[in-house]
């Protein structure tokens, strides 16, 4: 499978490169002796540019000066600020999870209240109709709206989530109109009963609340308050997204220690003590919302919402008793998990391929796809019940507990007569958060037979893989709950009298592996799963099943988040090296590179304007001559000579400029915007003759490293620091050496791309990484 | 209190000035100019040199060769014997944790229950003499060993460990003696009954477990297996650490989770998910390992070892319902925990100050205060309940139940009659673990009177402050909840009627409470707190006041691990840098430094031996002159010079020598030693004058800076790569331009450091970080 996903990043690659022929510097015949550093990714549902996110402070001369001017109340507020994003974060992102789940449980709940009145009724003909026409509309509503409104709002976002805060910005993933998209469309895609979780989605929703939040509001209508501007820079919306994203996690799972843990392991990619405490901070904020919503919607004052309280899923209630015995079908479950885990990826990698070309034929064929999985979805949880056979109620049980009536309840009458229920109609017939809670339900031994709980886990199986990658916002923690609860639970079944485990935990070991299987995270799996199940007894053997689920898994092949990151071609920076990037150092990659751009410290305006025009490039190397000999000043970024050439700043002739002079022109604040592209500017004849002087925008402390160090510890550097350029420095100085070898980008420190122009390091290459 | 901490680090820096006035290249007069940059600090009793530690990967010919010769076998062995490690810090942390709480709980409960006997008895009198008899003894031993043999073992260890992981080695650590002292010196103070837990030395005994493995067996009697080389670095031992520091907090608080989030919010300053896992994994060993022996002890079968099961504190059983009015209550304890965690911090240090004074009047100093704060705690916990008066029983409970009679239980007889209690000998004549079980105990309203708690507090609060900084094994953990107990439920009774919460939650409340205002964790302090007490529904509430306590502690201190780091003199590098350290560079800071020491590419050995001799630096920069251009060729560490020295690896001529020539004198093993100091190699006359090669061992990509970079964005660089050295190159080259302005190391990038030499930079010192 290693083999497999490396023959995926080729297809992928080849792609890149077609859209690039026309691109730059790329010599067609130097091809495979050329590092590929083309920007491109998948976004939504086109390929855009994609471009790198800049955490490394741009120490230029207007941004000293800023610093130095700033007054002991400026930091005070900022600091303030801060925290006040962080709450309103959180309590938005609580509001929103409760109008979501408000909206879920009464349309869903409705829907299946009618439909078991039909049944009662003996009018199956009509309930199936009626079930699959709201179901059929709910997924119009969500398909439509991402398809022509908000393509990026498709899918998890997870992955283009963990991206961002790797350094890697994606175009229209945190706008407004993304985020009422994911919104609308996660509501009507989860009541339509499609195999899919709003965890996710919620996710993805709490980054763009932050985003929008961090940047004064949508793009279009943005508030220009004084404040914002010192959040408009790359690490406080790192920051603020990193809190938005563990605050969805949290209002997903009502899980807040959780959420900040799924943050830290799984999405963020640095991390400091201070930014653990205002996640853990704004996470606190959406369990008191989530809180005071239950609290108030107790007594029916939200129609069909607020049962439950704030564990999901309790098996608090059952003693857990285990001995040395039971540590047998524990292990077993997880490398179950672990192979289950890394097929379903494996499997689940080949439908989004596949996927991939249908969606390419047009919104039609993707709208299309949406409705033909929720008809078959539809048509299999209303047919299938009609396949198991009634079961008598347990005498033990009092009327109104077996069979049940109305939405929820363990024990759906279905078509059975009275006394009797019809077990598969339990897990089928009803939202997927009561099927994972009646999956879980303990102290029930004999409720379901094994003929049922088959049926269920192969058709969550099949849809597990076939729902995802439909242009609605899911996400992938439910389906992959329910698939893991009904092997875990039929297990359990299984060693019957010898279990001395309940059947419920056993469902709920299986549906941990399989998680640990899939996603492959350790610690937060191991919290959530104690937040959702309130069983801390379950705790040593849950991370056993982890921990094995985990290491199957990994035999085979990376996490899913990893798997679609490399399909959608985003240029994400692992934290350890390749041992093979030790034998090769970063002068010889920037041998295989163009040859790197160069402007003058004053450089003419027609000089700028070309560079510009016919680079791709965002960062280019201010070097000083004086006399013969040339030393590097700095680095100036796209951004900041777009800036220059809208405003304008020209001189008549060839001299430096005055510190005063830059201040009046450009305040710190026009130097944080991005300044869009080199077409929209216009420059005459006459104005490309004149000059501009470089120094005072140009970062004059470029993060360096020698020529001879090697990849390997220049990634370390690169990734840790966070930065977007670094300069390759010459080892000797002298004449006739430049004083810039080479400027590296992430792109050009990524494996694959390293071993596409240096094949022969593939012989050393060991496929593990030193973990 | 900020202007306090400032004063004390003075002092300290004053003392580490006048035993440095010996040192080197300081001239007397300039010193205000220049960056004090001793490496001394307070180790266990006495002032040493301390060394940091080189996380960099050092890239020199030998370790080219070495990593180009690895096969894949050599790579998957490493990874299996790394997870070996992890497995056995694990298991082994395991069992002296059990170790530890077999004899703690059968040495005191064997004396509690001799002590009963003579109360019941009525020789009180007796029972006080054989209490204070026992407790002097055990003291004795605990504070004999730390005071003789290993200096070290006294206190918790955790800022200690906590500067390891900084980068910052201090001597004598983790040793052999060091564990064995701490063992069974912590045995002795805990069942002594002083107040003090047995949380920090398992915290440090996991560490030193760690670090022995990792190094393959103690200094004397070191195991030269082949496959330890591999380990031999401070990067893996780093990583190996990290898992033995939270194995202990897990073998304390029998809490895998929150000791994996300890080390991650507390101690570790490096972290990448690979490792979490790892650390999981240890954690998930230690707990297996402790369920297992309860399992096996549960009958009796370890003496009084064993009751209680795996939850510590167990209040599950409550339900925890709660309104909006409760928060106001809530507040209230985070506010009280924040004000008395910062006072307790303050005190604390003016405390430990007091005794560093007595301490230095040698060892019969140090032990006789420890035997006497011994002898006052014997006292009052065995005097004071006398001043209590007896509480008839509950009639609702069975006879069994109250008074109870043994070791534990909720109401103790003590000196009442039949059918009575006495309130405060159930909290103080106990263990401390069962005092903390007694005074979160649940749905027991009316059960301690006021004047009870009120002098438990009182007690404890002088205990804890005079009990910590005692020359035996000591955590702060227990003191902090039994203090922050005592007022969360004196606030729970004056509560009364209008409370919805427990009494006991209200304990549990006020030990988080003043755990956040002295320690400010926030998420590791959640989940142990979770897993102590079983109780998720409580998890908002203590979120809220852990928030509230950290938040009101900030604005008075830093935590108390950071003022212990402070006032030992711990170089710690914190992860934010200062924001006037925007206005002062990297050159400037290399102007105040004395002249860097450059050594040839090829050097005579008299040079190298006097370089040695004569400066204390342990990095030096080796410079290549070629005509009049000199370039630098990279860096070479003193370990290097003194292995060539030691192994004599001279050559007659003045030439560059041949890659096999090295191979064949040094193998990998040889650089990753340590090779003593320059005092004990012996060179003669003739071989003064011979040469050596350095370019071979020299580090040829040291990580570099430009000399105008600011201290803030190099500080990024230095703390997130994990530097020992720091080159700062000149930005222009040229004729006479030295190829290196100066080496920068950790001390000199201290802020207090920068601070003294550039006092200007204070005024525009803003006391808040940018958090």
């Amino acid at each position: 499978m290693e083999k497999d996903s490396e023959q995926m990043a080729e297809t992928t690659n080849q792609q890149e490169r077609d859209m690039e022929s026309n691109s730059l510097h790329q010599p067609l015949l130097k091809r495979n002796l050329t590092l590929s550093s083309s920007p491109l990714a998948l976004v939504g549902a086109k390929v855009s540019y994609i471009e790198s996110l800049d955490y490394e402070i741009n120490e230029n001369d207007l941004f000293k000066h800023d610093w130095r001017s700033r007054s002991q109340a400026q930091v005070l507020q900022y600091i303030f600020l801060k925290w006040l994003l962080a709450f309103l974060v959180g309590l938005l992102t609580g509001l929103i999870a409760t109008l979501i789940n408000l909206a879920v449980e009464n349309i869903a709940g409705y829907k299946l209240l009618a439909v078991v009145q039909y049944i009662d009724n003996k009018r199956y003909m009509m309930g199936f109709l009626y079930m699959t026409g709201v179901n059929f509309l709910l997924t119009l509503v969500a398909t439509v709206l991402c398809v022509f409104f908000a393509p990026t709002a498709a899918g998890p976002g997870i992955p283009e989530i963990k991206a961002y805060l790797n350094g890697v910005d994606t175009p229209n993933m945190y706008g407004a109109t993304t985020m009422f998209v994911k919104i609308v469309g996660s509501i009507g895609a989860v009541a339509a009963g499609l195999d899919l979780g709003k965890e996710g989605p919620l996710v993805h929703i709490g980054a763009c609340i932050a985003s929008l939040l961090g940047q004064g509001g949508p793009d279009d209508y943005r508030i220009k308050w004084r404040w914002i501007r010192y959040f408009n820079n790359d690490r406080d919306r790192r920051d603020i997204i990193t809190c938005g994203a563990s605050s969805g996690v949290c209002a997903a799972f009502r899980a807040p220690v959780g959420g900040v843990l799924f943050a830290l392991e799984e999405v963020a990619t640095w991390w400091r003590s201070a930014l653990l405490w205002r996640t853990f901070f704004s996470t606190a904020v959406v369990v008191v919302v989530l809180r005071a919503f239950m609290e108030y919607c107790k007594d029916g004052a939200c129609g069909l919402f607020g049962q439950g309280g704030l564990i999901m899923f309790d098996v608090g209630g059952v003693p857990v008793r285990y001995h040395v015995a039971d540590l047998i079908p524990v292990t077993v479950i997880g490398i179950i998990g672990g192979v289950l885990g890394s097929l379903y990826n494996y499997l689940l990698h080949k439908v989004l391929r596949l996927y991939n070309l249908i969606n390419a034929k047009g919104k039609l064929a993707k709208i299309s796809l949406s409705l033909a999985v929720s008809l078959f979805t539809s048509a299999c949880l209303y047919g299938l019940p009609f396949l198991a056979s009634c079961t008598p109620c347990d005498p033990s049980l009092v009327d109104s507990e077996c069979p049940s009536t109305g939405r929820m309840g363990n024990f759906k009458q279905f078509n059975c007569p009275k006394g009797h229920y019809n077990d598969l109609a339990t897990l089928l017939l009803t939202t997927n958060d009561d099927a994972v809670r009646n999956i879980f339900s303990t102290n029930t031994p004999s409720e379901y037979r094994v003929f049922s709980l088959v049926i269920f886990f192969i058709l969550y199986c099949i849809l597990g893989l076939f729902t995802f990658g439909i242009a609605v916002p899911s996400g992938l923690f439910l389906p992959i709950i329910l698939m893991g609860s009904a092997y875990g639970r039929l297990l359990g079944m299984a060693m019957g009298p010898y279990a001395s485990i309940d059947q419920g935990l056993y469902a709920v070991l299986g549906a941990a592996s399989l998680m640990a299987g899939s996603m492959r995270m350790t610690v937060s799996l191991c919290v959530i799963f104690l937040e959702l199940t309130n069983n801390l007894l379950l705790l040593p053997i849950t991370m056993l099943v982890l921990l094995i689920s985990k290491s199957v898994g990994d035999c085979f092949n990376p996490s899913i988040y990893e798997i679609i990151l490399e399909l959608k071609g985003l240029p994400f920076l692992e934290a350890h090296p390749e041992p093979w990037m030790r034998n090769i150092t970063v002068g010889e990659l920037a041998d295989v590179k163009p040859p790197v751009v160069t402007l003058s410290g004053i450089e003419t305006v027609g000089r700028i304007v070309d560079v510009l025009r016919n680079t791709t490039h965002n960062g280019f190397a201010v070097v000083d001559s004086v006399g013969q000999v040339s030393e590097v000043h700095g680095l100036v970024l796209r951004a900041h000579l777009l800036l220059v050439l809208k405003k304008k700043w020209f001189l008549q002739e060839r001299r430096r400029t005055e510190e005063w002079e830059v201040r009046e022109k450009f305040t710190w604040v026009d130097v944080a915007e991005r300044w869009g592209t080199i077409e929209e500017v216009a420059v005459t004849k006459e104005e490309m003759e004149m000059y501009v002087d470089l120094h005072p925008l140009t970062n004059s402390t470029p993060y360096t490293v020698v020529e001879t160090m090697s990849v390997a510890k220049a990634l370390v550097q690169f990734r840790q620091v966070g930065l977007r350029h670094m300069l390759v420095l010459p080892k000797y100085h002298g004449h006739g050496v430049p004083p810039v070898v080479g400027i590296l980008t992430r792109q050009d420190l990524r494996a694959h791309n390293i071993l596409s122009a240096f094949p022969h390091l593939e012989k050393s290459h060991t496929s593990k990484k030193g973990r």
